[in-house]
């Protein structure tokens, strides 16, 4: 669960830090369901912290299609975890975000 | 079945969610059948919510050729399944989508 | 054998609609014959419809080699086969279309 | 053995027309022989009809750098073979074919 | 552990010097852990030197988005290990740092 | 050996045609010896004509590294092998050409 | 060990020739050990010749980022060996070059 902790990484690059978020938690939206049965696991999250931001090929950076705070769907098994102040992150390319919950 | 739910998922980037059609229901247009024998299975489904685009070089968002509520023929086994509201949607790449049923 | 039906699936991007044609039928023009010893097995199919087009990296549409009604040679296991008033067809890149019959 | 029987395949892209050519037939230019023990086993072929040729990123088609009639060098195993008039004929992409013999 | 000895090695292109940090030394910021069962191993280290830059296709030097000193995580199997005086370090490319301690 | 022989190959695209050269042979410069133990094999060649030139995307030709009689490095096991005259020639890409003796 | 000897190979393109240095000789600089429990092998070796230089994609040649005389670290198993004058060297491209000791 995401608090107001002072975030403690920054991304690199096309990267976004993110929270696994419970499903039968309060702060779920809308309740996304992920079913057992879905060949690829997918998993709701928190956006905690946003890269630095790919850049194109004339070295200007890319804007981010996700933003801090927002509930989104990624891979289960993708990305790298790192923990801290007794919470688990996890560190994704932003491709790899497959739709934002409203 | 999709009805007049709001959609509760935003696809990013070249992400369509879409959500499977059942072939013997009354909702199927022209009566496409996907043969039992098909190598690569395919499946009909309906484009419930387009992505926010994906990017030419220059960063300029592309237009999609499907558009919400079209009915579409999809490979059975790609993209992620989500699930609200007791239904189960497909968050699949517009490239994967093979052709619109008119 | 394709008639005048009323097409059902507009193919999404550079792909193409066909249908396999019975090499024994009248309407095999100037007899082309597949070897049944061909490594990678072709086989003549008549294009039904074209797709909305491959874009180039400006977003311009490219024009299609083929058009509705050619006779072409594809290789027999690629496509994803659908069907509709009992007919077979099948969707392929048409870069997978590897010659015109004339 | 090419005739001057009328090309019945117009091939598409960057793809030729070929058809083998026997070596110990009169017809083989300068008596270039393919070595049996050869790992990629090479093949002399004819040149019999151009493809619509391939488009560069602006969608202008590049020029063949063989022509109808040359006498080539392939792989053996490469391509798609056809069959009409009762001669076998083979469709190879241009980058396919290794040199022409002169 | 990284001293004011002075660098010996200068990465070429998008390399990075680094040094791994022991999680349990004072000289760790934060207080980040990196969970055992992660299944890609990531481990904090020091920015030692960085490389001689990426070049765009323009032959334009790209700036780094580390600094020497930055205290990074990285995944624990990447890289190539050096050593001089008595230490050892590892050369990474850039983009396989994922993110910047703060 | 190659001799004033009226090459017979005209390579295509980035390919030359190179003739292998032995090692306790007069005409080997320099003394170059393959040691046994290499790994990846290399053989000392002859360069006996130039294709005619790799495209870059704007389609202008490009020119070679390597001119014909160069005596050159290259991978053993690379290539395509022809025969004429009762000579064995190679055809090779000039990318798989690791340097020029001098 | 590299001598005044007149070198003999020109590499081609972004290759470089490059020649091991022993580790416990004089002639390496600072003292860089290469720990023998490296998952990816490197090796010290002294920059021989420079090659001809890659091309942009406008044919332009890039510059290096080493010179002869460099002392660089390499990859253990990467290159084509080749010998002459008694001496073994190995021909390698650029960016198999981890970096360069000062």
């Amino acid at each position: 669960m995401a608090t107001a902790t002072k975030v403690k990484i920054k991304p690199l690059g096309d990267r976004v830090l993110i929270q696994a978020v419970e499903l039968d938690s309060e702060q779920v939206k809308g309740g996304i369901i992920i079913p057992d049965s879905a060949k690829e696991k997918p998993q709701e999250a928190k956006v905690i912290a946003l890269g630095t931001g790919a850049k194109d090929e004339n070295g200007k950076v890319q804007p981010f299609n996700v933003k801090v705070g927002d509930l989104v769907i990624v891979s289960k098994y993708g990305g790298t975890e790192v923990k801290f102040d007794d919470q688990t992150y996890t560190l994704v390319r932003e491709d790899d975000i497959l739709g934002v919950v409203q």
